[in-house]
């Protein structure tokens, strides 16, 4: 028995195989030929800003339990990616954003991955640690935890942010020089 | 029997669940606990120019057979955002291109997409139709098959590069206003 669906998953067995007109090895249901395509991830995040400090959440889950990051995540199904930016900061931070532009679009090829962040404001100020996060707090830049950061792209996004900080627009960043292969 | 890895399908069965910590429902397997996300999935191309005009691509399979559309394509695991958008251009076209700046990120949520669209040069004017094309030629702007379009981003990209054809450099563009939902 095999739904022929994207939105379920097939229930039979599933071997490598070249798909006809394809070039590379996909799983490919041996049951009905169902093709389960495994595509690079998007995550969604914004840089936000509340009185020229910068919001930040200390993570309360794996990976990188106790370090610091900005709120971001996996894109869902059937959002927009400005959606997720600001449904990945409700949910991680409580915090209500206005965004401020398209920060940096940043290629993690060995985890097939894809991050987007964007510049954000807060709307009121207001905010608290959602479930996946320990503390959320405001850093003036010299007291960011540069040591404690928890992904490199964290890193990236608060240097563009910085480099961009007077500027009301830009073109967005792409990986720093040297750095498509770091993770 | 299944392998809870994310670079093998399990073979268990699996049910719609709401994973512990998350807030919506997900593909988890009935024997191991293994969740099988479903993210959405990104989509790389340009707008190549060659000595003032475009090129496109006639499509040789479906959807939208025999409609002209960028070269471009599903992005693929352990690649980055650029390296997608010049192996699609090849595959399509058999084109090397040079990169010139990113002209938009366009959300598509009906389809749970997110396509991403660069500039680019071709670098010594030669292509020929790929496996997926039934033919590729240059367009002046007057002669582009404007009713012929396969894609509504398609149609985006090329006015958001027509906007922008003079300029060094430029912030990219979101979906034009209104359009967010027009799939």
């Amino acid at each position: 028995m095999c739904m022929n669906d994207t939105s379920y998953l097939p229930e039979g067995q599933f071997g490598k195989k070249i798909p006809e007109g394809d070039d590379r090895e996909r799983l490919v249901c041996t049951d009905c030929g169902f093709i389960n395509y495994q595509n690079p991830k998007i995550v969604v995040g914004s840089v936000p800003v509340w009185q020229g400090k910068i919001l930040l959440c200390k993570r309360a889950i794996e990976p990188r339990k106790g370090y610091w990051t900005l709120p971001a995540g996996f894109m869902e199904q059937g959002e927009t990616v400005e959606e997720g930016v600001l449904r990945e900061a409700f949910e991680e931070a409580t915090v209500k954003l206005k965004l401020n532009g398209m920060l940096a679009t940043y290629s993690v090829p060995r985890i097939s991955q894809v991050h987007i962040f964007f510049r954000s404001n807060l709307v009121d100020g207001k905010f608290e640690a959602g479930i996946e996060s320990a503390e959320v707090k405001l850093f003036a830049w010299d007291d960011i935890p540069w040591d404690d950061l928890a992904f490199p792209t964290v890193h990236w996004a608060l240097n563009h942010a910085r480099e961009v900080w007077d500027k009301d627009s830009f073109v967005p960043f792409s990986n720093p020089d040297g750095n498509q292969m770091m993770f």
